[in-house]
Order: structure tokens, then sequence, then C-alpha cells
């Protein structure tokens, strides 16, 4: 987009000083294929799950924190909640598969697929038709709010576990040992994480599918999980900003560039956290997130809290003057 | 303050994981006595002034830019002001030295000291009685914004040549060698910043004067600087929160800390840019800036940019539930 750079490079500012705004600028004039790049109604979408390998201690939150938080978004006193209401997200909240029964719960989006999945250390977190379902489901929430005038939309989740099957997409995708890629998750010490590795490493070892992007999702996934990139995907086809975070979402990002690579061009990180695994995948996709601000917390708060720096990008190409209607002498070659 | 950390530990997320959000809520209790911080009227201030210095060449803009980007100021048009109104801020643009006579310009404040400050290289840049005055007068727009029921504020400069002054304060103050305090300011190229810095050590050597830090600033200091020097105090003294940006902005909190270290406490820094003095200078500050976008636009960009990140640390500390409160399992020790 030659002209897009052209047009930020005629700003009153000398060339290049305003650094990543400048780079945010030209990627969303590109995905909206413009000079004048708009944000419409963001959204933030949680995909919940719970997972049948917690039965083997991988987590350190026990599983009834799963549902509960789910209420805690639903009440607004989450973290996600005050971020959302900042920057003006609406937000839709999704059962993917928690082992809860929540009755009807008003706002909650039931697309429950089973009551969490499978334990993966013995048998296949998911069937394919659950997976084929997680993937039609997510792409289907992506409508309706791209129906309700959404062009910006992050990803967050809430699973007791997740951060472990994220953990065995990251070690198949990548071909990163399993020990880069396996982190505290909410909160182990370090005998924790080891721990928790060698169960996981168990897994690995028992597991004998065929290897393909598909099968490791299905096997070692959860419903949120690939509801999510399946919402990804979608999000991609119909040119939105896809916002990610954390460590769960990145690695449903990688799962679903390994389906359709040109869903990177779309996405925007918005912060690395501390572990190791979360900067190894970053690398891996090549990414520049926006903020380090040591978050952890996952229910996408880190993509979120970065939305007005997004945000801020759009405002510069679309408001500043350019040298010649400022009458300011251009000084830079 | 116990209090304070042990609310933000109490909030629905595991100890820490909201990293540098808690960090900052912590930060501005402290700032405010309080257990619910609150942000009112942020306010913006840019100084501007003429440096004498740019005669020997030391700049890459020509210092009629310092006027022109006043106007670009006035009507709305730089980048300071898709950022301030963005993120609600209300503007002051004083008129602290520039050579350029705006024929009372409405809206800009007239501080003007002088036509520009003398040429270093030869004399003082400045009178101790002008210094002593921008020391007040910089106060003074500080107690006007505070009067309008602010409680936090960010300053920003223009100033062609005003990198160059804050490179000679930085060595000064700092003791790191010269060669490492100078930059390539709006533009320069690697030869352009060798004759800069050879100009800059050139008077470096001529300087005779007796070392203090008030001589120091008198000598090399622009008058937009002092003022913000003047201003960051005040602003400290009224308790008032600090957002600082950038390299010539950190010079002048590095100046202020040199009278007194307290100031250092309300002081939050936006955005670390990529030149190595402005690293350097906040490495020797202990700071931990909250962005790295590859800003080098001056203005106080980085500040306002930064802000709602400082607002989101407040908002959580008063808006997310308590693990009791919202009955979720507390899952941590």
């Amino acid at each position: 987009m030659p002209y897009l750079q052209e047009k930020v490079d005629n700003l009153t500012k000398p060339k290049g000083s305003l650094g990543r705004l400048e780079e945010l600028a030209i990627q969303i004039g590109a995905i909206q294929q413009t000079l004048t790049p708009a944000l419409h109604k963001p959204y933030h979408v949680i995909f919940g799950g719970d997972h049948g390998i917690v039965a083997e201690g991988v987590s350190y939150s026990p599983a009834e924190v799963t549902p509960q938080m789910v209420f805690n978004f639903m009440e607004g006193g989450a973290g996600i909640n005050f971020l959302a209401r900042q920057h003006g997200f609406s937000m839709k909240v999704v059962d993917s598969g928690i082992n809860y029964d929540f009755n009807g719960l008003e706002n909650l989006i039931d697309l429950k697929v089973r009551m969490g999945t499978r334990n993966y250390l013995h048998e296949s977190a998911m069937t394919r038709e659950e997976y084929e379902l997680c993937i039609e489901r997510g792409s289907a929430v992506v409508d309706e709010c791209f129906q309700e005038g959404s062009n910006i939309i992050s990803f967050g989740e809430m699973g007791i576990g997740n951060t472990s099957s994220s953990s065995m997409w990251m070690t198949c995708l990548t071909g990163i040992d399993l020990s880069q890629c396996v982190g505290a998750g909410s909160g182990f010490d370090s005998e924790g994480v080891k721990r928790k590795y060698s169960i996981l490493k168990q897994a690995l070892d028992n597991y004998k599918g065929n290897g393909s992007v598909e099968d490791i999702l299905c096997y070692f996934g959860g419903y949120e999980m690939v509801m999510a990139v399946g919402a990804m995907l979608r999000a991609a086809e119909l040119k939105m900003v896809i916002l990610i975070d954390g460590f769960i979402m990145t690695n449903c990002l990688l799962a679903a560039s390994k389906l359709h690579p040109e869903v990177l061009e779309y996405s925007i990180f918005g912060h690395q956290g501390d572990e190791t695994g979360h900067k190894l995948v970053l690398d891996y996709l090549q990414a520049k997130p926006l903020l380090f601000f040591g978050l952890r917390l996952g229910e996408g708060t880190g993509a979120v809290c970065a939305y007005p720096l997004v945000d801020s990008a759009v405002r510069m190409i679309n408001e500043m003057s350019t040298f010649k209607h400022a009458k300011v002498t251009k000084y830079f070659e």
C-alpha cells in the first residue's frame, strides 16, 4: 500500500517519528483497503470451557473457578469488564463446554458442546465432529458481531487447564520442545511446573494420531480454544481487525495460521507476558506486541487494554494535518 | 501503603496477574493517599522556546519550525492534538521564549522571557534572573490547571535545538559521557550527529561555571525546559500525577529531581524511545516506561498516548470485584 505510506509521511512530524502508531495505521488501512480507516463497534468475545486433563493436577486453580469466573464476567466485576467498559467494547460470553449447568443464565451464550473435554492423557480430548462444531460455532459468533456493525474484535478465554492444552498445541505445531512451552499457568511454583510438565510429556508420548493440524487440535484442544480458532478465521474472512492477547489466544492464532496463514495479516498483538512460552510463540509468529505489562490474567485483558493505542493510530492518519496544509517546513528529505 | 497492596491482592485475579496495572494503581493510591484513587481533568501543557545554539547548526530542522508548529498546535492538526482529543486532555500552549512575534495569538499563553536563549557555545544561555522567572512561571501554569480541578498533568515541548540542551544537562547532571547523550534529534544522519557532538563538546569545554544544578540549567537550558522543571516541581507539591514523555521532558525531570528528589514519586514514564541517550537517562532514574513505541516526536505524545493505561489502573482498583464479594475461590496463597 504505497499510498498509505505516502499519506503517513506527509503528516506534520519528522518521518517515522510516530513509530508503532504509523505501522498500525498502515496495517489497518491495508486491511480495510482505504486511506481513511475507521474502527466501529469493538467487540470482545470470551469463550469458556473445561478440560478433562485437569483431573491429573495440571492446574494450580481448581476447575470450579471456570464457572465462578463466568458469573463474575456476567456481573461485570472481572478484570476484562472494567477494560471493556473503559474502551466501549461490547461483550459476548460463550459457554463452549464448561462443566457446569448454568440453567439458561441470562446473556450467557450457550454453545456448549459437552461438559468439558475428555482427558487427553488417555484419549482424544474431543471427537472430529465436536471439532467441526466448534469451528462452525466460533465462526457464527463472529458473524453476529459483524452484523451488528463491528469491524474490530478481540478474544479471550476462561478455562482452568487451558494453558496445558496451549502448550501441547504449541509444541506440536512449532516443533519447539515441550519443556519450553510449559509455564506456571495461574500460579504454580517450580515444583508444580515440573509436575505439570511430566504429565504433559506423558500425554505427548501417548499421542498416536496422524499429526495433522486438525488432529492435534482435536486431540489436545479445548472446546473454547477451537471456537476461538474458528472465530479468528471468520474474522479475517470478514476483513475485521483481530486483537490477540495472551498465551492461550496466541496459540489459537498459531493454530488458525496453520490452517490459513493470511489470518496473521489481520492480527494485532496486544501484549507479551513474562512467560518464556508466550515470548517464544510470539517470536515464531514474528509478532510485535504493543504492551509488555506483565499481565497473565487471560480473559483478553491484554488485547482490550491495548485498544486505545490502535485507536490512536487510526486517529493519527485521519486527524493530523499535512505539511502542505499546515504550512510547516517539511523537515526531512 | 500495605492497605493498597492488600486491596489489589483481593481483586478477582491471580495475585500479581495484572502486572504493571497493579503497580500503577498502588503508586497513584499512594500519591493521593487513598484506596480509591481517581483521575480528574487531565491537562497537557506544551512549553515552546528557541535556542541560540541553533546558529551553530546543531539541529536538523530550521528554527522557523518552532513557531510554525505552535500555529499547528493551535489549529489542532499536530500529533499531540489528536491524542489530547482522544483522551479528553485540556491543553495549554505556552510561549516560554520563542523567537517569533505572535502578536497576541488567541489562546497562546504568553510567558515569553526573551526571543530565544543566547548561544551557549560562547555565553550562558540565560541569566539567573531569567532562570528564576522560568521556574516561577512554570509553577504558575500548573497552579492554574490545579485550580481548574486537574490532578494529573503531562508536559511536552516544542523547541528546535532542545535535544542539544537536554544532552548538555544530562551529561552534567549524571556524569554519563556526552557522546552517549547526543542523538539524531529530528533527523540527523551519523555525519550530522558527529558534527552536533563536536559543537556540544566544544561548548562543554568552554563552560567555566560553578557546576551547581542551577548554574548548569541556566547555562545550557532552554526557557521552555526550565519552565517545565518549575512546573514538575509544583505539580509534585500539589500531589498531582505527572506523566513524563521523551528525551527532553525526561531530562527536565532529571533536573527537577536533582533539586527535589521526591518529584520522582509522582512521576509516571509514558514512553521510551529508540535513542540510546533516552534509555540511559531513564535507567539512571530507575524509570519503568509504559510504552516502547519508537516515538520521537516530542510534544508530549508519548505521555498522552499512555494515559489510558494509567486510567485502566485506577479503574482496576475501583471497579474489580473482590474474591469474597464475587464468591470466586481465591486461587492463590
